[in-house]
């Protein structure tokens, strides 16, 4: 493995003690960066992914603009379902659309564990790109989608609200549910595992949806499959699991064996650090919202986060991913203020 | 006051102990039922909420059907931004829709603070017949959104999954959204204290989108007011607040001098006493899409639900309105779960 200049995000993740914490944003290569939006106005959300000039093209592009502690490769967690046989379209001002959704048992049969290199043989190659532009400055985050949320994209053929399409399918259809979700979890721990011989420095499993769940169906729909994912990829590589509204599981996430937990900004530094034991990586938790507030405001936020979470074994992000029209200015006043912090 | 034949509601929001605890379900009164689908084919939303004998009708339906034990009265939270001069619609297929919403500080000064019996009278006449259909065989309870909630709805203009104009608002012209919560919460006192004059027993405060804020905004944009409802409520009568995603607030709602309060499924029993300290009433919280199981299971899983929170100091309830499509046995195996439970 060749050595990263900028090594503070995976110092982090090792638990090692830093100057400052790393700072990188879920959704950074995305629709406030005008350079992105002059990308998309050319070219189709699947067509962006599956080109990797575009998709390394956009992954480098926060980073050269604000100077993160590491890049996110732009893809989409729904590569996965496209790749097993699951038609998915993403439609302008709509978002992802599931012609043909999940909806009974019979509708498995037509689901497959694809070969990897022939469905998802462009993810490679545009991780291959990116690091050849990074040249080796800063660490690369590869991503999937938790099955759980894969599940319900599947089964709901959309974006939702609660998902209830999806939990009806897992509560009255359970078998059928949990072959769909060992599927799911087949495939991206296969695709994980290429991410990470294609060059990642580290994977993040997305629960975006984890907390729609109570604690007892999370761990029976949600968690004993990340487990998996984590289980096959922790000797390979540092596993980050963020689950969004899943406070409540950061007890047997803590005891995993994933290198960081992502925490939403519901979940104070106070109450994470209690509720995953204190001795691993987190990682958030700003609102995305709260980019909207001046950016005097937003380096006092982004400093007093910091203070409570600790520098060390930290990794300071957003709660979830930046929303469209943040100002430009706003994104340099959080990224700044974590280089800028000081004891 | 007249006395209340099955006071089982009233005397769990005591703190009294009971055989069993009383069971209700938020939204009983509604899509799930063809009684209520019957009356919903010739009469609009807001016809339905205006006219006395439909909203008492719709209010006792779910009663006569299941026999719970209290009664919650047919309406919307949006009357209130209807009375404070915002136009509300009720889309079908859709949800609420205004067409105006609050977006500038300016917005403001067409929102006025109402006199209750010249905008909401009808709703006071609902109460007194449905109090004359219920026969105090059991309480009414009445309810409003929590002033953030309703902020929600006035600025973003429609339902959302993050409400993220209306967060902006907040977080880029604060003292207009503090201004335009003070004159919700304002109005809203005066409104349950007429629906306490009217008849109900005891109200529920909705803050169906606090769990979109972060501890601290959810202090400042939703809480304080909260607070003052309770204050100006609580020696008049019962007063329950239920904050979908709150959990991180549970201990500052335990000492606030409500008499219950709400839960949703992501909080586990044990979490939910735990972080109210223990002593309060509290109310919820089976997932709403676990309705969907088949009757044997919700029978088992309302069971163990009621041991783990214990009969005493509990209210049996969903953590969040039931879903249209629940089969009736389904929510009959519901509440019989609860009248059959014997320690």
């Amino acid at each position: 493995m060749s050595q990263i200049k900028n090594d503070l995000f995976l110092r982090a993740l090792r638990g090692e003690s830093v100057q400052r914490p790393p700072v990188w944003m879920m959704r950074q290569a995305g629709r406030y960066l005008p350079e992105f939006m002059e990308i998309k106005e050319k070219y189709d959300f699947f067509t962006r992914c599956r080109t990797p000039e575009l998709a390394s093209e956009i992954t480098v592009q926060p980073i050269r603009r604000y100077g993160m502690d590491a890049a996110i490769l732009f893809s989409d967690i729904l590569v996965i379902p496209q790749a097993m046989n699951i038609e998915v379209e993403m439609k302008p001002n709509f978002g992802p659309w599931l012609p043909d959704p999940i909806r009974e048992p019979k509708d498995l049969e037509r689901v497959v564990v694809p070969d990897i290199n022939d469905s998802l043989g462009y993810v490679m190659d545009a991780i291959k790109m990116t690091k050849e532009k990074l040249n080796d400055e800063i660490p690369l985050i590869g991503f999937a989608g938790s099955p759980w949320t894969i599940l319900c994209y599947c089964v709901q053929g959309q974006g939702s609200k609660n998902f209830d399409k999806a939990k009806e399918f897992c509560f009255t259809e359970p078998e059928a549910a949990h072959a769909l979700l060992q599927k799911i979890t087949d495939t991206t721990i296969l695709y994980l595992k290429e991410k990470v011989k294609a060059g990642v420095n580290a994977v993040q499993v997305f629960d975006s949806w984890g907390g729609m769940l109570s604690p007892t169906d999370y761990q029976e729909f949600s968690w004993q499959y990340i487990q998996q994912i984590v289980d096959a990829l922790k000797h390979e590589t540092h596993v980050i699991v963020f689950g969004k509204g899943c406070w409540f599981a950061l007890n047997v996430m803590a005891q995993s064996g994933a290198s960081a937990l992502g925490v939403d900004w519901t979940c104070s530094a106070r109450n994470a650090r209690y509720l995953s034991g204190g001795n691993i990586t987190l990682q958030g938790n700003f609102d995305p919202s709260r980019l909207f507030s001046p950016p005097s405001e937003i380096t006092k936020m982004v400093t007093q986060m910091i203070r409570e979470f600790g520098k060390d074994r930290y990794i300071v992000n957003l709660g979830h991913g930046i929303l469209p029209n943040i100002p430009l200015e706003n994104v340099e006043a959080f990224i700044n203020a974590v280089k800028d912090y000081k004891e």
